[in-house]
């Protein structure tokens, strides 16, 4: 048995403190010597990025941010940037902002500085995206990776409390579905189970109190890692399944990625001792499915796909889809009943145990 | 509290598997789109090289290679590759080769592919050195970070046990002085744990069968992820006090590295509880010292400094010295009375419990 794998380590620099947005960024647009900066905010966010930009001058404001980057917006911001002979782009708040300032940089290789509001995790990988007559292009480039990424938890203080838990949730999926995700690696899945922690012991604070600082620095760094271990493993089982639903059914991104995770865990993790109990060591539990249900309970988490409008009607189209789209290197063989008996298990929110069955723990 | 750190992560890809390397470095020289590649490998390394590269074309063979990279060496390699319009780099083996191809890349920006045979972890870090006139300077400096990095354990299965030994504790050594070095952060943490864990369970397994595959490739891992964590978080107290064993009385290197890290760890353990805990969960032992010693014990390490020719007249020099370099954040406070204690018994090879005498484990 050898070692076989390959991966990609993305460089980037990743600045975190708690309040020191504004700091850091004047630090770094010094350190990176630039001398016009376009500063991309959404309309919600520009006050935020007005305070985190106190410190630095600012040649262009652009708050035209739209969801899924519409190419039209994109090549406002575009123009906007090389009218103007800028040099640095300082993208603030959310996945869409990010996913922006990616456009302006894909055409013009100007460099990002990204400072996130949200756990949506953009700000760490190599890939664009791009929305063209409502149909979405996605590439990789490295000139789309922010060059520098500034963390801080002050400015994700006013985050819904369930909206953090659904959005640190899906940080969760994104590190246990990179455990056996196409390109899995070791090296993956040390940063995923340094997300796991951080985000397992993040959420209840934020639950318990929503202006914890250590919950909000634990969620935010969680979230952080969860998007450079799936960036580097892909979309495994878990991903696949959930696409499916939020593209076929429009079910709700973070929700239905809260829901169905224990019931793929409970389904790979007698196949896969080694992401088991990975896992389960960093949860702290005895395993990982315990680790999870314990978190899933402490900050009421989404039980059931039937409260967001799927119906076992619609299991037989997604069992076909994602068949279809299978990681081939899944742990667990995958078939039309086992891939049914987990839909109808997340659809009525039954005990996930009941997936495991009587497999033996394997290997 | 808050969460509050700098990383810096250095962009790479790494290919990894045992009797792959000239398959990797076909497809790499491929991939970069190389037309004319220059191979470092010093007299010893040649067999091994001719064969890591037979399915490329090489356009320049190199093999005048000497330790600390004198700077005439790296001139003349430079010239070497200039003249030949050399646009790729392949350095195979151990530091003193990957720093002369670092040399070279350093004034002429031309990327190296390195393919290591030993553990000695240079190709994962962005730092150079050279000699001239008996002195050595390094530096640091993006163009030297290989763009790739090969390995395939079947390259060290010639390394002798006791080097394979003496230099993954000292990878060892490594990843638990990253746990609070000066630029610790819990990136580096969560990498250097990972690296513990796979030094841990690979280097018995060498000792055991030294042509184990698995634990060369454990090893091999764990020597790489070492470095990565060390270069991240620079040198703390135990590198500060080899450093000083090394350069004054001249004991050698890994196996000072080797018998003075538990006594390091003792010291500090008590007074790091998050790095403790880490550490202890990596070895999956109750105590990072049980789990340290264990491996020690299993893998036969070095004893005691005044086998390698230490003695206790050297120790008020060695504290001196020591205490005028000292890692401002280490987290005990250090003073010549605790130094000289430490110093003491690892001199004699006492139990390393001693230094944490009555201390409560703090926070």
């Amino acid at each position: 048995m050898s070692l076989s794998f390959e991966h990609v380590t993305l460089g980037q620099r990743v600045l975190f403190g708690h309040g020191q947005a504004a700091d850091h960024l004047s630090a770094e647009v010094e350190r990176l010597g630039a001398g016009k900066v376009m500063v991309i905010a959404g309309e919600r966010e520009v006050e935020i990025a007005e305070q985190v930009a106190a410190r630095i001058d600012v040649a262009v404001w652009h708050s035209d941010v739209v969801m899924h980057v519409p190419v039209e917006v994109a090549e406002t911001a575009r123009r906007k940037a090389t009218d103007n002979g800028v040099d640095l782009l300082v993208c603030v708040g959310g996945g869409s902002t990010t996913g922006l300032a990616k456009a302006v940089a894909l055409t013009t290789g100007i460099p990002i500085i990204a400072v996130p509001t949200t756990y949506a995790g953009s700000e760490a990988t190599n890939v664009w995206g791009l929305t063209e007559a409502a149909r979405k292009t996605t590439g990789v480039d490295h000139k789309v990776l922010p060059a520098t990424v500034i963390y801080d938890s002050a400015l994700t203080l006013s985050l819904p409390v369930d909206m953090s838990v659904a959005s640190g949730l899906n940080g969760m999926a994104h590190c246990i579905d990179s455990l056996w995700g196409p390109k899995a690696d070791p090296i993956n899945a040390a940063l995923a189970a340094e997300g796991i922690r951080a985000l397992s012991a993040g959420l209840p604070k934020i639950v318990a109190d929503p202006q914890s600082i250590a919950g909000r620095d634990e969620a935010l760094y969680g979230a952080y890692l969860s998007a450079v271990a799936f960036a580097s493993a892909g979309s495994g089982l878990h991903h696949k399944i959930c696409h499916v639903l939020g593209g076929t059914f429009n079910l709700p991104h973070a929700q239905t990625h809260a829901t169905v995770l224990p019931y793929v865990l409970a389904f790979n993790a007698p196949h896969a001792p080694q992401a088991e109990a990975r896992a389960a060591a960093a949860f702290g539990t005895g395993t990982a499915l315990e680790g999870l249900q314990k978190l899933r309970e402490q900050v009421d988490a989404p039980q059931k796909l039937s409260d967001y409008g799927f119906t076992a009607e619609g299991i037989p189209e997604t069992v076909c889809i994602v068949l279809e789209k299978l990681p081939a290197n899944n742990p667990r063989e995958i078939t039309a009943d086992n891939l049914t008996a987990l839909l109808t298990a997340a659809l009525n929110g039954d005990d996930p145990a009941v997936l495991t069955g009587d497999v033996q723990y394997a290997q």
